[in-house]
């Protein structure tokens, strides 16, 4: 049994051995102590946002590891890129949550007393020991902030709610064709930020009012939420029938890709007034458009005329950047200032990372050998990234944060991992 | 000239008039007043979200509306249906700011003294008045988040950064084909989340020591860190080669789209052990996969032997959805516990809408007449999503802030009203 009596140190504050700086600034969230109980994308990302930011975000994991905990990708050494990365920054505690010690060290963890503790994020589905009425028993101002598919409890991930909001369906060239899934799991991400902005708004009014907070958050609200929020559910109600598909042409405005003499391709926007006018004159069109107005009574500096004109504009251009290899195409734009980008592969982005071009990127190395490529906040305070964090090592921190947070001793930490309540080789 | 010299009361933080309640309960940031000078997705969502959560967000516009006023989708009426849906709950000033007084009043609408002022989101270029510098002269502890497009202040929009990190070259079924783009600006919407994110965590740091923030975020950035974070820049490095295009498939894991016999489509993931037992279960093919382990030397019950089998899988697996009607596939892959989505159009979600089945989503008027389909915070706070926020009409609510933060007279407004400074019809 793990509870009052078996403390011999207070809770502390401390932020030892996990906070990094930000350049020479102490980062916002030092001395925050965050517990996080999550798999997969979104929750992990949320907390690995919180320890980017100074956090010191405790992550338990059932002892071998959860579910995502081998994920693809893998690296040749056997590690999980993916886990490694979305786990970056935290400490790594592992428990047997089937026996009741366990348990309760978890909720021990969790419940810990302390201005900066009682703060959890997880997208546990089932255990009633871990509920937030059981919690919240304990320490009644606990934040919980809560991941789930459905809102009802059904489960969902990141492809099946998509295919519920009807992207896919818009998605991709062809018109009538199969729906065409997006490979990035978009509303885990947003989810994921979403968890990191709910726990930080429960704690602003927690520090003013004492008020704990009882947060859930559905992926497939989110996904419904961003959909909605685009004015696409309001389009769709007053169209009485889907948007057509547009293939790579950006919905509402003039965007699309163009291929150059050499195959490469490049992606040219015109949002802006500005931005339509420099592309006329990078690609000695503004006649051609002039003409063009008067002939069909459009204005292409409004951009609803834009995209109601997008494939006869996408026709009237594609000669100039079919006549240019790629060098050539960056240069001119770049000079004129249109907005574009080019279609690069993943491993054009690594070869620009190992040349220095991406400060956001940072290598890492994994505990089990070799190197990830990971990412740095993108959130840059006075300049700066701060540091990625290093990588985590299931259970490596186990005898520490119990020593720190619990106060158990030595004795007590070595008769745990004896019963096999926590990793036998955890000792910190 | 608008100064202290023109104050007549001091600066309240007064939420009057601007906070919604979520359920019973007033919101998290009940109090926090944020200034928003931004346009497009991502700084105004995490304006959005943070006006969700109960702060009184003043976004400020010039006079007739920034770039992204009449933005696609726009309703019958002529709202946009676009910016009512990202700027809602937020109160509208609308300001010349081409215009000294107009630049001055700015200014000091965000550099107000308070300690639940001083919060400034937004995604200027160029305007040197309004920089960083400029601001923390007037306000040392001003928290100023810039959304950019790239680091280095040269633009980009999701369209281009999302070309930039490789993901349209692996998206869609056809090898070798062209790269597809995604519909969803989801670089824009994660940064809109990371905007809030940042916000609060300087607002944290500040209530603690009284230091500011200046903090800026890059799309191109978060896209960079969406996809190292994910582990895929490590898996392209280790490769050396782009991965290869899986169309509907779910990388990594066991998941795609099947095709029903009246043609309705579903999204079926089996991510974890007891989701491809219950898979295999409904589909009466267990001992077809166990001969095939046999057959081929895997072990169907790790992610990755699923992964590397997917087409063969999904092959022993199609007949099965060809046999069945969309309404018996739904119930019996519920009945079995599969996870599982159908593939929707978004007239479908609508009609859902319609039936009450999506709590985060409501109606909301717009200023021009007409309804707009809007989602709540996707954030539940005891079980509550809160209201979505009163749809935004340009400049409504200029007069009524000026005095409230400013304290300048209906004498003052007047004489700015007439000056063309802000707009004549603005009055409250």
């Amino acid at each position: 049994m793990v509870g009052p009596g078996t403390r011999q140190r207070p809770a502390t504050t401390s932020t030892k051995g996990s906070c990094a700086r930000i350049g020479a600034m102490t980062p916002p969230l030092a001395g925050l102590h965050v517990v996080e109980c999550a798999s997969f994308v979104a929750g992990p990302t949320g907390g690995m946002t919180l320890a980017q930011l100074g956090a010191d975000v405790i992550r338990i994991d059932p002892l071998g590891g959860g579910p995502d905990h081998e994920r693809w990708p893998v690296a040749a050494s056997g590690s999980s890129y993916y886990w490694s990365s979305l786990n970056k920054g935290k400490r790594s505690v592992a428990v047997d949550m089937r026996a009741d010690e366990g348990r309760e060290l978890v909720l021990a963890l969790v419940t810990a007393p302390g201005a900066d503790r009682g703060v959890l994020v997880d997208n546990v589905v089932g255990r009633r020991w871990m509920s937030y009425d059981a919690l919240a028993a304990r320490r009644p101002d606990l934040i919980h902030l809560r991941v789930q598919g459905h809102a009802d409890g059904r489960p969902a991930v990141d492809y099946t709610v998509n295919a519920e909001v009807g992207l896919p369906g818009i998605t991709g060239p062809e018109e009538g064709g199969a729906p065409v899934n997006h490979v990035l799991p978009a509303w885990d991400l947003i989810t994921g930020l979403s968890v990191s902005t709910g726990v930080l708004a429960a704690l602003h009014d927690r520090n003013r009012t004492g008020r704990g907070a009882r947060i859930e958050l559905a992926l497939a609200d989110v996904a419904l939420a961003g959909v909605a929020n685009l004015g696409w559910l309001s389009e769709a109600a007053e169209r009485g029938s889907e948007r057509p598909r547009h293939g790579n042409h950006v919905y509402g405005s003039f965007g699309v890709d163009f291929a150059c003499r050499d195959g490469e391709r490049v992606m040219v926007v015109a949002l802006t007034e500005g931005q339509w006018a420099a592309l006329c004159a990078v690609t000695g069109t503004r006649e051609v458009f002039d003409a063009l107005e008067v002939a069909l009574d459009a204005d292409l500096t409004r951009e609803s005329d834009r995209y109601r004109l997008r494939e006869t504009i996408a026709a009237i251009l594609r000669p100039w950047f079919l006549a240019r290899d790629f060098p050539q195409v960056r240069e001119e734009l770049d000079a004129a200032r249109v907005l574009w980008g080019s279609y690069r592969g993943m491993t054009d982005v690594v070869a620009a990372h190992r040349r220095g071009t991406h400060p956001v990127l940072a290598d890492v190395a994994l505990p089990g050998g070799g190197q990830a490529i990971t990412a740095r906040s993108p959130l840059r305070w006075n300049g700066e990234h701060g540091e990625p964090g290093r990588a985590p090592q299931l259970g490596r921190d186990t005898a520490r944060v119990l020593a720190e947070v619990l106060g158990l001793s030595d004795a007590e930490i070595g008769r745990l991992a004896g019963a096999g309540v926590i990793g036998a080789g955890d000792r910190a």
